[in-house]
């Protein structure tokens, strides 16, 4: 998908929300398991059906999927293929090797799998994440700042004279790698102090950002401070609309959830 | 596999070779291909088997797999199924994420696989990767020094006062969340020199070495640098013997690669 259709996307949707398949087979209704044979791609379609009016993106964590073994990639695959055209798809991957190998990752999530756009781990460095570029229309979203614990371990490190942050040294050195239709970043509303110095280095790409609902981010500060004049910010809720309810009307559920998130930015975003 | 196992295993063999599987369907023997159902697999049965006897470790690297869809993974699992017990399996994966999700990556590759061990990039820091320490007798490949022209972009930053780099502070770090028992580090043999100062933060840890053969590392000075006591390395190669030869003997050219290798080894190092 393009920066630009994925713009009027979130127009026409007036929408920045990205819903995250991440999904559990020991989390999803009772009902699933004894009456379908593959209640977790049931699961998946139910999902995607009901928010699809109101999600600019699905998120697919490909850990959920690999955990179940060869069904799991299977599921991966199928679920990808029912999102509907209009939705940029990202597969939630955090992938990133010496080039020859990248580029094995590619050709599994752009050609093999429909996916826009894959999350990429920078610490190999530039030829880790070139060979994703080679593919027109499609994105990498690289980690920047996380929204887990772990990223206060090396992501604030200093990394010159000037308290240059590593994740800020991240930015400003992949942001030359690629450009803003075909690179975008991971920041956790975790963080959301930081989407000000943030926005002085890539004023202009967008940004995905996990953490809000069960992670405890702040939705309001993240899009006071991450806001730019092509909307910018991808908000991605997982656990919070997916796990909804676990009777029959989950998917209901989840669409309510859906809603109530979008209509907490839209009481903010100007679409 | 544990620690011990593995010691014995390097002196039973006298050997510190780690062979990578990165079948690329593309580069193996075109009789395999229109011989059998199954080319990738029936490929690394043979390199496997030919090789089993020098190897201490087998590398499988996943994108390989995943770049062949559905297919690619059901070979993956296979491969890892056909192993010899005594042969440390390494699937390199590079992942990781937050907490939740990488649990899910733990049982994907130590519960669905046998994997003994699964290489993993340290940027989302401490929680990222505790999940996996939760399996006995398994361990994490966790990324320092990687053997790319990337590995200049971050690794090599200065992150304090004394100049202690980005790749050191992981080192530093990370070997306060796991121990001798279950975390290794991944050093590329492209980097010789930097042994040394690696081996003053990390003494006892093993080291896998990729970066030998293809990509030009200097196997003499990465052993002279890098061995310990207990040996503490597992030399990496994969291109430069699983694709030796693309004739029907191609699995004893592999062979003698293997053997080639592992006897400039044997000169340098007492078993």
């Amino acid at each position: 998908m393009t920066r630009k259709s994925l713009i009027e996307t979130i127009k026409k949707k007036q929408s920045l929300l990205c819903v995250g398949l991440d999904t559990d087979i020991n989390k999803i209704p009772e009902f699933l398991i004894q009456e379908y044979d593959n209640p977790v791609l049931e699961f998946n379609k139910r999902i995607i059906k009901a928010t699809a009016d109101v999600a600019v993106a699905f998120k697919i964590n490909t850990a959920f999927y690999e955990s179940q073994g060869e069904t799991g990639w299977k599921n991966l695959i199928a679920t990808i293929d029912s999102i509907p055209e209009d939705v940029f798809i990202i597969a939630d991957a955090k992938r990133a090797d010496i080039g020859n190998t990248s580029k094995m990752y590619a050709k599994a999530f752009f050609e093999k799998m429909n996916a826009d756009a894959i999350t990429v781990a920078p610490y190999m460095g530039s030829d880790s994440v070139e060979p994703f570029f080679e593919y027109k229309n499609k994105w990498i979203i690289l980690l920047a700042l996380t929204s887990n614990k772990g990223s206060l371990d090396f992501q604030y490190l200093p990394v010159d004279k000037n308290g240059t942050k590593l994740y800020e040294k991240v930015l400003k050195t992949s942001s030359q790698w690629g450009n803003i239709n075909n690179t975008m970043y991971v920041v956790g509303a975790t963080h959301p102090e930081d989407f000000l110095s943030i926005r002085k280095i890539v004023p202009d790409h967008f940004i995905l950002v996990p953490g809000i609902g069960a992670q405890g981010g702040d939705l309001e500060l993240v899009l006071k401070n991450g806001l730019n004049s092509d909307f910018g910010l991808l908000i991605n809720s997982s656990r919070g609309i997916i796990y909804a309810s676990s009777d029959r009307d989950f998917d209901i559920a989840a669409k309510n959830k859906a809603l109530e998130l979008t209509n907490k930015i839209r009481n903010i975003v100007k679409f």
